[in-house]
């Protein structure tokens, strides 16, 4: 499938339109952004762990029948996906009580939370992305009471598919992120699945496996990603 | 019912034990704050206008079966509620955007909302009362999944239920705040129904009739509090 024209070029990935305008190009770059982007950096392949580890992850899915965006791997940084209509909602699933759950609601640091905890977030750069909930999809038409009840299935499911999935890698999942998105009438998994968008913490040490170690300074960010593509792909 | 002990003093209400462990007396004050206590005043018989309009709109909405904390009226600034276990969850339920609301996300302030909003807000003064939605709430055991919906259910009805009853009295009801609690394994409404706890805009002329006119230092609030007690009384 031939790349036709770029669209879109955030932080961490270029989307690619195709001559199947049905089908996009993502190619997953080694940039690496944190703080709204006013913290940057390069962390050497990055582009492919995440293409690989979200490939595996989107393909591991599929199998407990978790529709994704993915077609097809395309070359070590690029993945072939079905053009979404994106849902502007950033979905939040967390296990652990860390980072700015924390800071605001005073829960313990590293704590096992009760239940998991799905939370909504506006995507709007300018509003600093705020938090939601079902009903202000409602109301501002971001999405209906249908579409969310779907997306809080999916995301319970894909949470208890990849909490015992990455047990198994010796892994904790802490938290991550998940996206959706429209095509032909259904909703899809869409963005990406990798140490970008989840918190991973090694189930004996644990030492930190993610993008935090970006975020905090911590160093041996590409070893960590390293790390997480061998585990994830049982290497 | 003789008052016994003091046993909370707010912004605007003092709570006293009674004889009957079961039940509290509610007084209601002339005293006004805003900006978290930053901003204070006193606004000449606010308390009798709350306290009054509190027990019709209980009793009111106990015809629709929509049960709350109200046993009867008092004194003219004292009603006996029944001593609930309060969910320390603020209810927000919002008909047209202003305020916070378009801060937050945009909307346009003034603009019907397609469908109401209703928004869960944490009751804790160090943490600045942060958004918090069902999940929060199972995983800190602040409230069961059933009691959220239980809430949310009330909530809703309250709001269909009053926003005709203030049609009727030309007044629209812009959005308002409710407290829950427990008593003998039940959920019931808590707190006050109030100028001070909802948006209260003249149908005709859109004139502000509540806390707001504190709030923006817009002047004749005590005149506004008698209006919406006229209205409500139907006088």
């Amino acid at each position: 499938m031939k790349k036709t024209k770029l669209i879109y070029e955030g932080k961490a990935k270029k989307l690619h339109e195709t001559e199947d305008p049905d089908l996009l190009v993502v190619e997953f770059k080694d940039d690496m952004a944190s703080l709204d982007g006013r913290k940057k950096g390069v962390i050497k392949n990055k582009g492919i762990v995440n293409s690989k580890i979200s490939t595996y992850i989107f393909n591991f899915l599929d199998s407990y029948h978790i529709p994704s965006h993915f077609e097809k791997s395309l070359s070590d940084r690029e993945i072939l996906v079905k053009r979404l209509e994106m849902v502007p909602i950033e979905v939040i699933v967390r296990n652990i009580a860390t980072g700015s759950l924390c800071d605001k609601y005073g829960c313990k640091e590293g704590d096992s939370l009760q239940y998991p905890i799905i939370e909504f977030y506006l995507k709007n750069d300018k509003l600093n992305d705020p938090m939601m909930n079902e009903y202000h999809a409602a109301a501002f038409g971001l999405a209906t009471p249908e579409e969310m009840r779907t997306i809080v299935r999916f995301a319970t499911k894909v949470n208890a598919i990849l909490k015992s999935f990455f047990i198994r890698r010796k892994v904790r999942l802490v938290d991550f992120k998940l996206e959706f998105g429209r095509f032909k009438g259904q909703l899809y998994l869409g963005d990406e699945i990798s140490p970008d968008t989840c918190r991973f913490w090694d189930l004996e040490t644990g030492e930190q496996l993610d993008k935090d170690r970006f975020r905090k300074d911590m160093g041996r960010v590409e070893e960590a990603y390293q790390e997480m593509l061998r585990r994830v792909l049982n290497l």
